[in-house]
């Protein structure tokens, strides 16, 4: 194993420079590349050239390897036949894997990509909320150990790297802490784009576990997290760029997109982790986390993973406020209504009971503060999700 | 979770292609890019600019991250009184996490590089063997999940993808399969340079590994593949570039430089898991693997580990035939005779009792088939590593 780069420099006071001397994200102020010796033009974002989904290799071409794997895991089945848990996972979030120890299993996920936020801290907390997320979407919610995965651009000078590794690193690690796990190593290399992301693995008994495959007529469907994290990242980086910006600037103030983007800052750096834990007590029958295929593609793979014929229609789509003005303003580009806008970190689309739904939202905003919204109906269906022609639009908050 | 991306062709026929029928390495053809469609002039290596240890972040950056961490552990150990076992792993190849499960620990490591040979699915298999390197170093046996990360280079061509992408993956599985694990999923996604690399992940009771940190005054270090694997695959490359070439054809001929490349791949490619059972039958009193901060900069760490007074004093390197001459026409550009040339998958590095190093060596010929090597001893000394003014030479094999 290799682990991170970085100077041994007071990484924690560094990360607290934006703090305000106060941990609160709200009371976050914006990174200042000043404050840290840097050039004020220095943008993190700027170290890669692809962002969000566009770092994918294109759901269809993963959905044939998916088939390719399957046929592995079938053989595979057959050296676990005495084991009573089958190996699941593939297409899912996380891999499960049945262990020699008595009953336990391996549950475990890795994912990493692109810088997408300007703050390293920041960046950090994302990328680890990130990970942690597709552990959480199986109903999953103590992770045993970390691992972190870093590349430090080749076009970063020393000093940069010296300054932004040490914030993203601080930034994974405190998440991590914050999710009661910790990370234990990583490998770090050079590459010519920056790139965060990690590895989250967990040792459980089957019924820490929910297999997402259990969706039945009447459900409902409920989202913990806005949409529209793309369209505000994007947005604030226009604010550097004229042309850009004079495509939008007419349906949102800069002010509207400085608050989304702190929006979605703090929406990507929070974790699933009590929605995950509300999964159980109100017996959610499934559920999949929102991100770089948009809300619509994860919800058609979550649908063509259930065991009853049914599908998913979407009527809601909670969106970021302004967001949506933006992104029709950009015509096709984002295709946020039409559910395919890639997110980072984004919430929990879960499949509840329809007697449980309300319940269910109003426990997870009485304890984090945060809405969650009934978002879509689950009905007898050959597995496929679709959003109405004139879905409705929820701006989130309402109004400040 | 993302899921690594192929196009669902049939890899296993192709990867065959330079079997000749016959699964053994011995046997197989070197890849022809032809044979698949590609241009003759298609080089797999030419997808990253660094390649061994100049894409690692230098070892004294590492160790600085290191004490950082290890600040971040001693304060877990707390959280972790009620366990026996004290969390280990940092600076070591693994890291070792006490599970909320009886007695049991989390043995995890993972890993990443650039392409450094041009055979696809020669790298595949290389990756594997080196991600799980890192159990075997710490005299894991069994690994119970595998992940793999890749990173398809944006300047492949949609062919070059398709050829070269599920290769790599059919590689890494069948070494996978070979360790008696399997890959359960990962993360691909697009990145300028080609990346390969993985996770392992094995969950054990504390007698399964061997804490390396236990060598005692009159051990010996045994090592158990010859080093060159870098020389080999940079002479190798070499062939096509005659200005590079003419500094060495003096000491070494085309055909030697094609042997000691394909020692090299097979070397790389072979699992450490067999050296691993083995540490356990002979009362092993730790090991490291040799990879990219060359023998001694492992040694080196290794020694730094122990809890007795003692150092490690090497007099023989066992290296790829010819490819000390290579080395020394190069001048120092490898300080592979200084010992700080970087390997890729290379042997275990291990201190046994003198008494039984004979017997491991002779036992691990029998049943693998391949030599390993009494390099030196341990002697009273301040934890470090050093390589005697004039070490002994050993080619290998020692005639063909």
């Amino acid at each position: 194993m290799s682990y991170q780069s970085s100077v041994a420099q007071d990484s924690l006071a560094a990360a607290q420079l934006e703090m305000a001397g106060n941990p609160s994200l709200a009371l976050r102020r914006p990174f200042d590349p000043v404050a840290h010796d840097l050039e004020a033009s220095f943008r993190l974002t700027r170290f890669a050239d692809l962002k969000g989904r566009s770092c994918k290799v294109p759901q269809d071409v993963l959905s044939k390897l998916v088939e390719s794997l399957q046929q592995d895991y079938s053989q595979q089945d057959d050296q676990f036949m005495h084991v009573a848990i089958p190996r699941i996972g593939i297409g899912l979030d996380c891999s499960v894997t049945p262990l020699r120890h008595g009953g336990l299993c391996l549950v475990q996920t890795t994912d990493f990509f692109y810088p997408l936020v300007d703050d390293p801290y920041m960046m950090g907390k994302i990328a680890c909320a990130n990970v942690l997320s597709d552990l959480y979407a199986m109903g999953v919610t103590e992770c045993d150990n970390m691992l972190m995965l870093l590349g430090v651009s080749t076009k970063m000078t020393e000093k940069e790297r010296d300054v932004v590794i040490p914030l993203i690193m601080r930034g994974f690690k405190d998440s991590a802490l914050e999710a009661g796990t910790s990370v234990t190593g990583g490998q770090t290399v050079i590459n010519p784009w920056c790139t965060i992301g990690g590895v989250a693995t967990t040792i459980c008994q089957p019924n820490e576990y929910i297999v997402p495959d259990n969706a039945v007529m009447g459900d409902v469907l409920v989202l913990t997290k806005p949409l529209g994290t793309q369209v505000a990242v994007n947005a604030h980086q226009w604010l550097d760029q004229p042309e850009r910006w004079n495509r939008i600037k007419l349906v949102v103030s800069e002010e509207d997109v400085r608050k989304a983007y702190h929006r979605a800052m703090d929406s990507m750096s929070r974790l699933n982790r009590i929605a995950a834990r509300l999964m159980h007590k109100y017996n959610a029958h499934g559920s999949t986390d929102v991100t770089g295929f948009g809300l619509l593609g994860h919800a058609q793979n979550l649908a063509s993973h259930q065991k009853n014929e049914v599908s998913f229609v979407i009527h809601n789509l909670p969106v970021i406020a302004k967001m949506a003005a933006v992104a029709k303003a950009c015509g096709n580009m984002f295709q946020l209504l039409q559910g395919h806008a890639p997110e980072t970190s984004g919430g929990l689309l879960i499949c509840l009971p329809r007697e449980q739904a309300a319940a269910y939202c109003k426990d997870i905003e009485k304890q984090e503060g945060y809405q969650a919204w009934i978002i879509g109906i689950v009905e007898k269906g050959n597995r496929t999700a679709r959003i109405i022609d004139k879905p409705r639009v929820i701006e989130v908050p309402a109004k400040d």
